[in-house]
């Protein structure tokens, strides 16, 4: 198997300039090379020495590349992949970041090449910061990263990825799209709609008498809207139905409440309490809390 | 008016024993005495220092008192109040550090005599450890105390009060038990549901690929069950109307999702990373946050 030369990745937000200059600073020597669309985001990237080489055409960015990565929202993968099929070297592996993974695959079957390899690629980090300025090398340290493959993926592809994302400091899983996108609806797109509902629902003079634990219930409210709105319409069936979830378990908490049922109030609240303690017991554990 | 010269703290929870810490502590020459039910805890209580005195027998502890803190679940406040009101001395202040406060108000009223003041406290802080064992002089520092008054209050009790919770770190707010309940469903009660909520409708073995922002917004179903049942029992009306308002909100999200409204979801998502925001930028102007 070949050595990887040159990685190009797609987008330079949080996520996408941390992975060039992961990859930068690593001693693997390779090459990485960033393209933005946004002039000031290029400027900004060189300025920061995020990748070794700053593009502003997005095809020849990715004409040398052994690995592609797009970071950009996920309703921009079907027209980006349309825009460099014809420029990918053969061989190359394109994937991608984003949050939700049945569709980027879909799209990837129908616009790239078959002398091209798609792979899904997930790592579960980042933060309520957006934007190259905060670029980090540790970003993915202790993440997991989950890997997507379908009955079309290529395995040779999806274990070069794997050994790349261990090497930025991920844990890799590896699930089918599907599987992907109904548990992360649950425990990432839909605590982000509920954090969203709570906030929407209050008051504002009110909330300044938060605590806490209303700041860090609601903080992945915070996320950038743009990218959020593209993860909830392209999982939309998963979230719908998991938002059917929540209501259903907020009902049954709101009738024992109505009722005076402390048993049953305690029964409901204990549950979640054990839960969330295996939880963390499980997160530590795998050394992803300390 | 005359000087406090000793509190007497009923029940050694993280909250409780931390109160009585931070008074022990502090340079005013305030006699501290705790009383817990429970032998073990009054055992560690003696063993971490956390009261001058730690008392088995709760009349003979509040009988010299100037200010009784209640610290123990709300739902046992009546019963202390009956069980000390003939052993309080005259002028002596009467307070709790509970989430609720139209109820505690009521009780007072109805048991303790007219040579009593109540006053109801509630410091804005805790975390989801419990017990005397996590007690700090510092949980009161920068956080907000909210003293409420009815129209039955003693004015100079209040005062003094305020002056009490200034000294121990806190910022002082006077509100209604009415307006205090109200706000504080939607701003801490129904985090806490909500959080429990998302919780109990998600599988153990999904969960396990939760990140951070899952275990963040899940934080505050850790507290608990016993204490948070007690406030979803006192607290029933505002905030069963608060989980209608986050299920509203919760329609009004999938529905948008359903249509694949983007426009519509992007500008519900963007109403709440602004209103978070706002929020932070308030708690960080008063200090609230760092």
């Amino acid at each position: 198997m070949k050595q990887l030369r040159q990685i190009t990745v797609i987008g330079l937000g949080l996520v996408g300039s941390s992975a060039a200059l992961t990859v930068s600073r690593s001693p693997a020597g390779i090459k990485t090379v960033g393209y933005s669309h946004r002039a000031a985001t290029r400027q900004k990237a060189r300025d920061l020495g995020v990748a070794d080489e700053i593009s502003d055409d997005i095809r020849a960015g990715v004409s040398e590349a052994d690995v592609v990565i797009l970071a950009t929202p996920i309703c921009t993968f079907e027209g980006i992949f349309r825009e460099i099929a014809s420029a990918l070297p053969d061989g190359c592996i394109v994937t991608d970041v984003g949050s939700v993974k049945v569709l980027p695959h879909r799209w990837a079957e129908k616009t790239l090449g078959r002398n091209v390899f798609y792979v899904g690629s997930h790592p579960v980090t980042g933060s309520e910061k957006r934007g190259v300025e905060f670029a980090r090398d540790d970003l993915f340290v202790n993440a997991r990263c989950i890997l997507t493959r379908s009955p079309k993926t290529n395995s040779a592809a999806l274990g070069r990825l794997r050994r790349l994302w261990t090497t930025l400091g991920c844990s890799v899983s590896v699930l089918t799209p599907a599987e992907h996108d109904r548990i992360f609806a649950r425990v990432s797109h839909l605590p982000h709609v509920t954090a969203a509902a709570l906030v929407n629902s209050g008051d504002p003079k009110e909330m300044r008498y938060a605590g806490k634990g209303f700041i860090d219930t609601s903080r992945v409210a915070s996320g950038p809207p743009s990218v959020w709105t593209d993860i909830l319409l392209t999982n939309s069936e998963n979230i719908a139905k998991g938002i059917d979830g929540v209501i259903k378990e907020l009902t049954k908490i709101q009738r024992a409440i109505r009722n005076k049922n402390a048993r049953q109030i305690e029964q409901l609240l204990a549950q979640a309490a054990k839960k969330r303690a295996d939880l963390i017991k499980y997160k530590v554990r795998k050394k992803e809390l300390m």
